[in-house]
């Protein structure tokens, strides 16, 4: 079957830090979208498409914004529960919250009621799919993977493997690690849209073996991902080198094991050095930039700006970091994107920003010859978007309150800036997944 | 009249940064409010203080937090419509942004809109007294305070003294300054509870002359505030001592005027020697901390620790700052305030957060005699706030979901802290503005 969205249509055929807003933006102001069985059959200018699809059933949205589905490259559904907890750096923050919390996670129950409510927290924040940690237990996944199946979603996530320096209860053992997180591949990896991560937590609670383990998963089943974490706090990178004195920097406790590939995603990197942010990228690895948790947990300024540097550039994409981070919504997330590069005088535009959250967070977990823009073949995930949602972006937004100078190309640029800065969860009109509607507010639509 | 309403009753009777949260926090869990003629009578527990009150008319908001009315230190009501726009510090903000919004304010009906929405959006997050720029237009100031003085606000507000380094349609002279200052002053400071604010924009924009004539204001109007900026980014701060030669820095621009004194609130003060916190704290003078605009602007961190700093503390209130700012909301300002310190390796505590926007807001402006907290005779502006308003706060915070174990005092403070991450307009319940049902989200309460 069939059908069609009717609204502006949004989205990046080329990398704008690269080729700058103007060349990679791509506006359709009165946009058709085509969708059949669950991938984009067309996109272009209404009049001119709908001729050749005489019957097709649309949804109209005209004034709204169709963008493709946002992607989380980083988020614990595990911590959800424990989101916003006070005054703690990261490894006090892992002892003191986060530890107790995915205790817990050994109850099925306790894993299922958090994955469906985590999906349906994401769904209406317009993230369609996230690079995900579950717990140390297997059964964590195996829920986490069954809701997101039942929402036919493209999921990316993996069981925790860590055998050391955590409270015993969470603990595995690296054989035992390598078992489970076998199964579960084999269980769940290309099952429907869902993918594994080989999730070590980080080499604090990773010894060597079970880090050369996490390196054999990758090479036995090549399709898999590698999700951990990198980097983030001068203490924990100081603990690092203390665990591992045979290695001359934190990623090199990596790529010992072999975990550095085109496939790898490393959460936060804020203090690499350049030999390190020179190594991840000629492995063509990615980094999540979670900026909300950054700042909450205090552990410095993510320079995107070196990082996405042209002679060396490492792929990046934007992640929550929930429960560090501190909400699911990805234009919270942007609005604290933007501050942590003024702070270092850097410019995150909107076309930028929204670029991270849709082709670039695609490049960034090679998915992009799937998702991230509206080509043709591509996965019909797609977000609507309502630049007046609340009193305040109405007042900024609405044409009719800004005598029509902004009703052109550079008014869409100005109000995706501002959904940036001010938007939530409430701009979210309606949330497409393999071209069905998933969700939508106003449930009259 | 007397009137009743019941909720968990949260003030502070004291300073957190002085005494400790435990001493400064009070909580009345199952508590009682009584209000007579704006103003509150008595509050303490429901059971016990209601035997005295057999008649009394009660409004049950049971499960919901019942805290004084915030207090938003500094913020233009000039600049609500152009929030959120892109990628200036603050010098180009105001030439690309600020000054071609503000001419707008010469038309009397493009200032009452603004103000109308300004005042309605202020009092849905729970905002109920603010320390204002309007334009530099006299009747900014009008229209202001006529729309504040229908919802009987108490709300200080002046008009913009400004006569150079500005475009021409903006600028005063040094004596049309004073002249429509003082006009206004007779007009509208004391009448309801509107207070006025000798608003020189700051030392760029305003010759010795003019700040002189400031001065003389204060002088001739014992009662009125000031209120400008102060230091804020490296580059004004150059600009202001290349105009003030005569000037060791920049806060003696404004000791030479008079115009440091114990009812002066500057705004920012984030690049401040210690030298001129030390002279802002000998004469009992306020800053406003900014955080979202300070980040938005990439201005800088401010160091909440060291302007407290026992040895010679500066009163400090919270300022949304909008349209630099990135909401009105107060809890988004705390968040960021929480992340500005946590880079700094300080604690906002929930408790600290909220005595900044309440009893600390209110004797940085000096209202601490008639605001701020719930001690008898205090004028009955509050807020009712819901820590179950969101589908995500309602996952973290609902008893039924945390096993009973939050259920006390601390897990109050916890759920006042991710009010402080996570919460918006949505978790704003009701406001009362003196002793009256001004504004509540579901009408039929």
């Amino acid at each position: 079957m069939i059908s069609g969205v009717r609204g502006t249509l949004i989205d990046f055929t080329g990398d704008p830090f690269v080729l700058g807003d103007e060349n990679s933006i791509r506006v359709e102001q009165d946009g058709l979208l085509v969708i059949e069985e669950g991938k984009i059959l067309n996109r272009g200018n209404y009049n001119q498409l709908i001729k050749h699809y005489p019957h097709l059933e649309t949804i109209d949205y005209s004034g709204y914004y169709v963008m493709p589905g946002f992607i989380d490259t980083h988020v614990h559904y595990s911590q959800i529960g424990i989101i916003g907890s006070y005054g703690k750096h990261l490894l006090e923050w892992l002892e003191t919250y986060v530890y107790n919390e995915e205790a817990k996670f050994k109850d099925i129950e306790y894993s299922r009621r958090a994955a469906i409510f985590f999906l349906e927290e994401l769904i209406q924040n317009g993230t369609t799919t996230a690079l995900v940690f579950a717990s140390v237990h297997p059964q964590s996944v195996e829920v986490f993977f069954e809701e997101a199946y039942k929402r036919n979603m493209r999921m990316i996530a993996g069981k925790v493997m860590m055998s050391r320096n955590a409270p015993k209860e969470l603990l595995d053992t690296p054989s035992m690690s390598y078992e489970e997180s076998k199964s579960l591949i084999e269980k769940w990896h290309g099952k429907g849209r869902l993918l594994y991560a080989v999730t070590p937590r980080f080499g604090i609670t990773c010894s060597r073996e079970q880090l050369d383990y996490a390196g054999r998963l990758l090479k036995e089943f090549p399709g898999v991902y590698l999700h951990t974490h990198l980097a983030e706090t001068k203490d924990e990178i100081r603990l690092t080198n203390q665990l591992f004195p045979d290695c001359a920097d934190y990623l090199e406790v990596y790529e010992k094991s072999e975990l550095v590939t085109n496939r790898s995603v490393f959460a936060h990197g804020i203090h690499l050095s350049d030999s390190e942010l020179k190594r991840l990228s000629n492995a063509h690895s990615s980094i999540a930039f979670c900026p909300t948790s950054n700042l909450f947990l205090g552990s410095g300024l993510f320079n995107l700006g070196k990082v996405l540097d042209s002679k060396h550039p490492v792929k990046v994409g934007i992640g929550t970091d929930v429960g560090a981070g501190t909400g699911l919504s990805m234009f919270g997330t942007l609005n604290e994107a933007y501050k942590v590069a003024a702070l270092q005088d850097q410019k995150l535009s909107s076309a930028k920003g929204f670029y991270l959250l849709t082709l670039g967070g695609a490049k960034s977990i090679s998915l992009d010859n799937q998702l991230g823009n509206f080509e043709k073949g591509k996965e019909a995930d797609f977000v609507v978007l309502n630049p007046c949602a609340t009193p305040l972006l109405n007042f900024r937004n609405n044409s009719n309150n800004r005598n029509g100078i902004f009703d052109g190309i550079d008014g869409i640029i100005d109000r995706l800036f501002s959904l940036m800065c001010m938007g939530d969860d409430r701009v979210i009109e309606s949330v497409f997944i393999s071209g069905n509607l998933s969700y939508s507010q106003k449930r009259s639509i």
